[in-house]
């Protein structure tokens, strides 16, 4: 019975900070890494919210992977550019930390760019981005992640879902927010296909010899995802392209680990902020956004269509509905957290 | 009969550019101009060189669209940011003018990104990259161009094929260029199956309802091609999504038409160059840039794949065949080539 609870959205985010507070967690650690699963959640990208609160997080500090007092280091920096070492810890408080420094150097100087080495995960790219919008300016994010997506033309998974994300403010309307891993979709779809027992769609993922397959099992055996684009002949190798972009861009400009070698503890992230009035005055420009996304919204629709998206709408509707009447969470996900408070001693 | 004639590059470089003076443009633009052409046809990109040399650059310049002593101005300025008004010239005068506006303030100040509006179609997106790389930079560029891509569950095309192009150095390998349209084919694709009656894969185009066709005559009447990753299924809300984020790097920042507005003299690009030791050490991040492509290299292949490919190596080593060989011209191209240079006496 898949009766989900609806769980009120500053509950659960105070319910999260205080279990992360009491495997070891510094109060202003836990209310940021807290405030980013919580609002996964709220739009709608459960995969990465308080579904993992104890297998990626709690897990990894009490199995000592995970730092939860890191020595966090700027490890360079020039007037645009920064570069910071993790040191195991959370990749929340620091993915904040280094997303405000590119706030703040491109406020000085128009653009602002910053890697971040020897992290974890740090749950949603788009929260990061996100911070750039109040300030008037587009936010970037990328993260590379443990191995999981092929190669155009290999059978060994050589790089993680590499998600890019831009965030662009409009004026009346609502903020592009581009937020997407480079493969065609994450292992998760799986796990679901394999549990329902339905045949995966074709391309989505391969097995052990590098064939796409639609058995969702073996693609999980192997856990070789497609990039986006899926095969050659329908443009997997500019998604693969993408992929590898992404792991330059944070494990080499970090520094840190790339490829195959990226996992817990090796995981790097890229930020930027970009101030739109180094470019454009932002009126002008914020009014360019609204009707650019007007004009797509409005523009016909395909056969047996109703709607065409803007990236990000779905998530902004889905976050005002669950604002309003609380997250939903499925039942698994309820008892290990209500699990998990009850060994801690805090009430869900 | 396809023979396909072999031309000498210089030699081709040196008739582009005098066919382009004969029409009114300046040596030195000629000769830029010409350059990039070339490189695109010594790279393999056949679709994007001299082939397109009356239609898109010698018509365009006789009809009035295309001007060939434009004012171009530099209209806003920072320390990192430039805006440029092509003023409806040719794209690579301009295009080469604005990355290495960015090169200098990446040069001073880490970072250097320009947004140039009003400008026509430049060829490939590669070269402006790749001008990066001789100063150990990455180099960036993109570009709108006139609609021809749906927005996923749209009918009506709203985006171009708005390439994304990353060139990143390595040691002793050869450098990292993704130069790819964000669209799963040009539009080139569908005309080589058109003329060789063969149905297209299903998924690269639709047809006037917006739903996927096979009909390569059909898809060109509606000249509707489908976004990377095709279908709302297997990812095509990304392609389309990394479309509209081109289009706001390119159109709205440079302040110039954006969406179905782009067409000739309405195309803007963007570029952009980081200084890699404004993050790590140069010789450091080269090694691992090549221990990067040897290891997707050397990977396991998929059943029946002999080779794993890195974004760009095709190209280079298209290159090295080509600068030894000639570049081979589809015979319609030679003629129209011939053709032209009978009518403004120079001899090809």
């Amino acid at each position: 019975m898949d009766s989900f609870e609806r769980i009120d959205a500053e509950k659960l985010r105070i319910f999260t900070a205080t279990i992360l507070e009491k495997v070891g967690v510094p109060p202003d650690d836990a209310a940021v890494t807290a405030d980013v699963l919580v609002l996964a959640d709220l739009r709608g990208v459960d995969s990465h919210g308080v579904a993992r609160l104890k297998s990626y997080y709690v897990d990894s500090i009490r199995n000592g992977f995970t730092r939860t007092a890191p020595e966090r280091r700027k490890v360079h920096e020039t007037p645009t550019t920064a570069v910071y070492d993790g040191n195991s810890g959370l990749g929340m408080p620091i993915g904040i930390t280094a997303m405000k420094d590119c706030i703040q150097k491109a406020g000085n100087l128009g653009l602002g760019f910053a890697a971040v080495g020897n992290s974890n995960h740090f749950g949603i790219a788009g929260y990061y981005a996100m911070l750039a919008l109040p300030h008037d300016m587009i936010g970037i994010c990328f993260t590379n992640s443990a191995p999981l997506v092929l190669p155009t033309f290999g059978r060994k998974v050589m790089l993680g879902t590499n998600p890019i994300c831009v965030a662009v403010p409009a004026k009346k309307e609502r903020p592009f927010v581009l937020d997407m891993a480079t493969s065609i979709v994450p292992r998760g779809k799986l796990e679901v296909y394999a549990r329902k027992k339905e045949p995966l769609p074709l391309g989505w993922a391969a097995d052990e010899s590098g064939l796409p397959t639609t058995d969702a099992a073996k693609a999980l055996q192997a856990v070789a995802l497609m990039p986006l684009g899926g095969d050659r002949e329908m443009g997997g190798h500019k998604g693969y392209g993408l992929a590898v972009m992404v792991d330059i861009f944070c494990g080499l400009l970090a520094g840190s680990a790339f490829g195959p070698a990226v996992g817990r503890t090796k995981v790097s992230h890229f930020f930027g902020a970009m101030r739109i009035d180094a470019f454009q005055p932002v009126d002008d420009f914020k009014e360019n956004m609204d009707q650019m996304i007007r004009d797509l919204r409005e523009s016909p629709k395909a056969e047996g269509q109703e709607r065409i998206y803007v990236a990000g709408e779905i998530e902004f509707e889905t976050e005002a509905e669950r604002r309003e009447n609380g997250i939903p969470l499925h039942p698994n996900v309820f008892e290990t957290l209500r699990g998990l408070g009850r060994e801690l001693e805090v009430e869900l």
